[in-house]
């Protein structure tokens, strides 16, 4: 199977349009992937999930290993069946998670030995079991597990994070064993150009299905992390995916996209939506503000969400004033709808050779526009 | 128009089988109605509520009235607008909600002046107000005034809340001019079946589009509710809907089909969704029991419901253990189609002649099943 083919390049920057196939399905790339932390993406269905146009989604076998345990999900006949959604599903490894959110208690070459957060108790990962747990929930995509120390760390802790994550990635390799599932490397480095260099190719000589960026959106900020992706991107393959961790706001993907990347995850659609945060393509909207009180407008003119085709501003702004579900409920929707239609913009325009320009007008109506 | 055509009679009992036209649509009764007090039903879209088979809902002009306001409602195009809900309302006209939610300043045989639940603001409502609140609200059906005195008050109290009942009753009446759209006069009178006479008669006299029986299920218990429903029909007349507000339980709505009612409202099925309980035909499933961590059943089996159709016990038994919002959405999903797969049992069996024989064993089996 050809995991990935590039249909398209933009002329005026290294974007790239492809396809990404996978074993539940095909995946229209630039893609972005909503957050279903612990099996589910916060406040709505699958089904109301599959209605934005989300064509993959991210789930993380750190908390599904804490709970409910992978022998539940795999009783229950894996993770797809689990959650609900019969479409292509990536997992994170639990690196990022595992330092976190946990008390470490050990880490070395071999692995990490943490305390769940749920509960207290002693847990022990290492490359060859976070594979493991990766081929039993029988996602589509698997991580590597990786070490992410801190932002701002000195270059020395840097380095060895880098060590750890690659010969990681080569145990994780070793012991992955299934066939209908690919297997992602993460790129470490922080904001060092040499070390993302060296990790880099490090991890492609060992031929992986596709290449992450991880380490960024941890406070180094966009200038940083936009030149830590530009720098790193020409040191993967072509024809593998890339796929940067976390991000982001609607300008760190443009600039991302910009500088090759191919696939996002991040929780803003929903972390935002349940605070009462709206995107839309002419910049935020708060949902709580009084001036909404009186509004018949939808969240966003021209917006196909069932949100908009069904509720003014008026009647959000209501929902969160007193308390209803509906209100993050409907601005969760509408968000994760607003990140398909940037990325379907986004892929459109890759095709038709103006995203430069594009990308342009849209940043400056995007900062004009928060109210 | 004729608003509502009875189809059926049971033999075996006083059920009836009828049909209720509104502006927005047709209703079958038996009918059950989902409550969404400020405008939402908890936790779902308009549009899962009809997939659960929901042909009519009920919202609360008390908790509308004081957020966001009928201004507010009427400018965004009146409530069907509001809730995104294109299909029949009843609103209740707040009298249970002042009494039940609110510090009473004043009442007297004109009014009542209450200080709102919200933030203490006296508010004033008087029958011709709350007639005029829901004709602006664009209801489908429209509820008088009456005045609810708590289970076990003196008789002479609640003598004084039937006359009052009354005569606010007659001023509604009075005050209504939304040709579009029924009036319901509500029986009051608590247990007492001499007052329970003189509120239906004086009703009925005064020939509305249908009668409530209001002031039950506030802890009176099964039987005495059953009793005072069975002695309260039969004072209605027969070519009216009836309505038997705030029940219930499915062994209360099965007893009160047989005496004679045709519409309920509840909140049981989204409250007890939000905290893990599951409403199935072989009775209660509490869905945080360790018990279903390896399930891979559904809900229910038979049950043809989004949650049933896509969900193991295992999965929304974690969504609930881990705080997922999914877990009371799928659960709540879940219980109203249950309620709307009674009423369709219901409604079937007085087609077919045997609802008897049906609710003995059902109301058996229910009482076999909690887990």
């Amino acid at each position: 199977m050809t995991c990935f083919e590039l249909t398209c390049k933009d002329n005026t920057s290294r974007a790239r349009r492809g396809v990404l196939n996978t074993a539940h399905g095909v995946v229209q790339t630039p893609a972005f992937m909503p957050v279903g932390t612990a099996g589910a993406v916060k406040g709505i269905t699958p089904e109301q999930l599959r209605q934005t146009g989300a064509e993959i989604i991210l789930a993380n076998s750190y908390h599904l290993m804490l709970r409910p345990g992978i022998d539940a999900i795999e009783r229950v006949g894996g993770l797809h069946s689990f959650m609900g959604w019969n479409a292509p599903i990536l997992t994170d490894s639990g690196g990022y998670q595992v330092f976190s959110l946990s008390s470490l208690t050990k880490i070395d070459d071999n692995g990490i030995e943490f305390a769940s957060h749920v509960d207290g108790a002693k847990v022990y990962l290492d490359a060859e079991t976070a594979t493991k747990i990766q081929n039993r929930l029988g996602c589509d995509i698997a991580m590597t597990l990786d070490e992410c120390p801190p932002f701002g760390c000195e270059t020395e802790q840097l380095q060895l994070a880098v060590n750890r994550t690659i010969r990681w990635a080569k145990r994780c390799k070793d012991a992955h064993t299934n066939p209908k599932q690919m297997l992602f490397a993460i790129v470490q480095g922080g904001i060092d150009p040499q070390l993302r260099q060296q990790c880099a190719k490090q991890l492609v000589k060992m031929d992986f299905d596709g290449y992450a960026i991880g380490g960024l959106s941890v406070g180094e900020g966009h200038e940083n992390m936009f030149k830590t992706v530009t720098h790193t991107t020409p040191l993967l393959p072509e024809d593998k995916p890339r796929y940067l961790m976390g991000v982001g706001m609607p300008a760190d993907i443009i600039a991302a996209v910009s500088a090759g990347i191919d696939m996002f995850d991040c929780v803003l659609p929903t972390r935002n939506g349940r605070n009462a945060f709206a995107f839309t393509f002419d910049g935020p909207v708060r949902m709580r503000n009084n001036e909404h009180i009186d509004d018949v407008q939808p969240i966003e003119k021209n917006c196909d969400c069932y949100a908009c085709g069904n509720f003014t501003r008026a009647a959000i702004r209501h929902f969160f004033n007193v308390g209803e579900m509906l209100g993050p409920i409907l601005t969760s929707i509408h968000n994760l709808r607003f990140y398909q239609r940037l990325m379907a913009e986004i892929r459109h325009r890759i095709e038709a050779g103006n995203l430069a320009d594009w990308a342009e007008k849209f940043l400056s109506a995007e900062n004009a526009g928060d109210s």
